[in-house]
């Protein structure tokens, strides 16, 4: 679990750096329709740590929550993730 | 143009300090579902900042393309934002 | 279940004949725009129809597997049901 | 544009048979995550006849509505387009 929360910090990081690559650019004049190709791969990053995260959810929180009777709990949350905007 | 330039940069930004707010989350062991809330509505912020980028983009490079011969090149790069991974 | 059956065989008679719908507005040479905005409306309704069938599938099979011992399977499926081109 | 026509069509008899496939499944209660799969399929299907619309749209309306001065319908029509649920 350690070692996943250093990994998804190590992601968190090189997107910051990311968002300010994209400040720069749009300060710099940079062709809008990069700077939108750049804004998409941002997102495609947050939706990886997204996969990582849930992944992790599953395997760890929602079986233990389904063993100890907080089925409805665990149910309603993967949901509440599954219809998040996309 | 300018001010158009001037909201982007401050969106960017805020999506800057909400990157940085995940980091802490995580250092924090927040709760997973918490933190894939969050990293979704950065994506959403990042999903309006393409929508005015693209609408500007339109009403400016694009105009000035088709009027200049440049169809082509107007097409096929709508088309290829229309497709980036959403 | 059998009545949520009968609810999602509602569903696709009504996405049958919105899909031959479009097929009419082709044939009749219907404004583009337009036809665009009736495929998404077709796929929004597949997208409500998943949403069921997940809730349905995470109810039953989910908590039924994870009692049973059959966790990786039950994660692994809900992450690929995730990772499904939207 | 009369053989764009013609495939166009082609494909939504296609997915209105699948659509038909699908409620095969559900009446003969296949397992929710091979339903899943196969709707978004479906999804994915009506989502490539978009990008063909769409492209076609760009080609041949777009263009000349911003040659005729309708800048202004075809700007908010793309955003439109752009901003339907994916």
């Amino acid at each position: 679990m350690k070692k996943n929360q250093k990994s998804c910090i190590t992601r968190l990081k090189k997107i910051e750096g990311q968002v300010r690559g994209l400040q720069k650019m749009i300060e710099e004049d940079a062709y809008c329709v990069d700077i939108i190709t750049q804004t998409s791969a941002v997102r495609s990053a947050l939706k990886s740590l997204e996969n990582v995260m849930l992944e992790s959810h599953l395997q760890s929180c929602v079986i233990g929550q389904v063993k100890s009777g907080q089925e409805d709990k665990a149910v309603s949350e993967i949901l509440k993730v599954y219809k998040l905007k996309r």
